[in-house]
């Protein structure tokens, strides 16, 4: 078992993952850089297969895996990207996967992973522990559980998006003043940090948490990982996991990276920026870092400033209601 | 003056863009694919700065222009992309632009072109003559109009889209079967056929007209430039303008290429397939390739098909309808 971590798994991830990712653009609107008073250079990754960055690390994992291990199969609990993404990327590499997902999922996300060819298992959150009833099915045939993001494989797989994206910037002769990333795991926060770290080593390094649900921000202060505090529910339901990773957020630390924070509207809003003047389809968690920009949580003025746009997996209604409030 | 036409053209015209346009991705879902019944591949073209494929050709023309030509500047008659991508072009090499615009045209369209530095200048369709007001005012100055897609550096910098496809298939190890890019006077659809057929000599290939309104269908078939028939209006703006081009309609004849047609209601399952598949803000001319796979237009069952998504400059409104009819 692997037990540290370094630029080099990440390039390693790059390697493993090349021609079966999505290289994706880096894109700019210098009328988007009016707007936001500064140089905002896009990430778009929820151009990457299945919608969203949680296909890096899924696939990185996979194809990690000792052969005998994978032909087992794997197991994952989720009701959103992660979960999607591993059924994908279990496809690609043939092997056996199960998402376990609460009954009251969305017929979308259940459909998703289905339609993958996982095998689904259903269960009750009011009655039943899903640890346990993962443990039912996988136990018998020996399966690999899949954290969704607490991995070394996982972050490394994540850290190929601040990677490609330091590449980017260089083949372009771009010289960023900060990086921002969104946080709720920290997976891809840790990865691409550490990527964009490694290329400027000084570089200002900013993660974007929902405002009131802040977890990675005190786990990176505190030193230990802390639980998301009870607070209103979020229509960024890509970052409101219950906790943060220990080894993410101990990688963040290192990094000294600096959490912000952005409330449900103000990413609505930088959702229509994103149609408007970028042509993109974001999910609210997907327009976080966008929306730290857009309403100034720190001082990027007249700054070239490198945001990762995580995703794309919005509900039409949703994305028509970021649509009628601008 | 250049009076003919080559692959070559297209190859100088991409070098001569290098490092000052988007690379657009090429796309792919396998639930898109299902869908469609064919492997559909996407070239995002909406990707492009100012949002539409449009900035290859006027960027590509100011670049190919002698200089004391493009010090005196430039003029389009255009409420659409084509004003818009060449005011952006303007900008980018720092010369003069005015755009003619009908005083009815849609605001948006007016300030998009005056963001960039354009001179605008507005007539009354009712009582006076585009082309009088476009003489009135750059007459004295000696400026060159820059026509919107009948005009070899204009096809040569939208077929730079078409290269790009063709070497991204090959990148990937691709045959395509079928190739099928939108049409209206005939740019992109003629430079971007002429690239294709350049790599994969016998690749059938279709352009896309809204129903009703086909003007490339006839003039292709009959061997000169046709009028719009009188119908009624459509939504795909991008695709509605009165006239085929001659140079491009000769293009697009020697390509052998057949027009297919699609309507609005078509277009508009096209734009929520793609925001729900590809994560992409497509405007309706900007779907019309992907609504003639979608409705099976002509038999691409089990085919790779190659399509250019060419725009995604779209009111919130029409997009909302996109997404509310789905």
């Amino acid at each position: 078992m692997q037990e540290s971590f370094s630029f080099f798994n990440i390039q390693e991830a790059a390697i493993r993952l090349a021609g079966s990712i999505v290289r994706t653009p880096l894109l700019e609107s210098p009328m988007l850089n009016q707007v936001a008073g500064c140089r905002v250079l896009v990430k778009a990754e929820s151009l990457q297969r299945t919608g969203a960055f949680k296909y890096r690390g899924a696939l990185n994992k996979l194809l990690s895996l000792p052969k005998d291990i994978r032909q087992r199969g794997v197991v994952a609990f989720s009701s959103g990207n992660h979960g999607h993404a591993l059924a994908a990327a279990a496809s690609e590499v043939g092997c056996p996967v199960v998402i376990v997902l609460p009954k009251d999922a969305a017929a979308i996300k259940i459909e998703n992973c289905r339609w993958w060819g996982a095998e689904i298992v259903l269960y009750d959150p009011e009655t039943e522990d899903r640890e346990e009833v993962g443990r039912r099915v996988a136990g018998p045939r020996n399966m690999l559980v899949v954290p969704p993001f607490d991995d070394y494989d996982i972050i490394a797989g994540q850290g190929t998006a601040g990677l490609e994206l330091a590449e980017q910037l260089s083949e372009r002769g771009i010289q960023p003043d900060v990086f921002i990333v969104p946080c709720s795991g920290g997976g891809l926060a840790s990865g691409s940090t550490a990527a964009m770290r490694h290329t400027y080593p000084d570089l200002p390094c900013f993660f974007v948490e929902p405002a009131g649900l802040e977890k990675m921000a005190p786990s990176v202060r505190e030193g230990t990982p802390q639980k998301r505090p009870a607070g209103s529910p979020t229509i960024m339901d890509g970052l409101s996991g219950p906790v943060a990773g220990a080894r993410t957020s101990k990688i963040l630390r290192e990094c000294e990276a600096v959490g912000l924070s952005v409330s449900d509207d103000e990413v609505l809003d930088a959702m229509a920026v994103a149609f408007r003047y970028l042509k993109l389809v974001l999910e609210p968690a997907g327009a976080a870092t966008l929306a730290a920009v857009l309403r100034r949580k720190a001082d990027f003025e007249g700054k070239t400033v490198a945001v990762i746009c995580s995703g794309g997996n919005v509900d039409p209604s949703v994305f028509m209601r970021a649509l009628h409030a601008s």
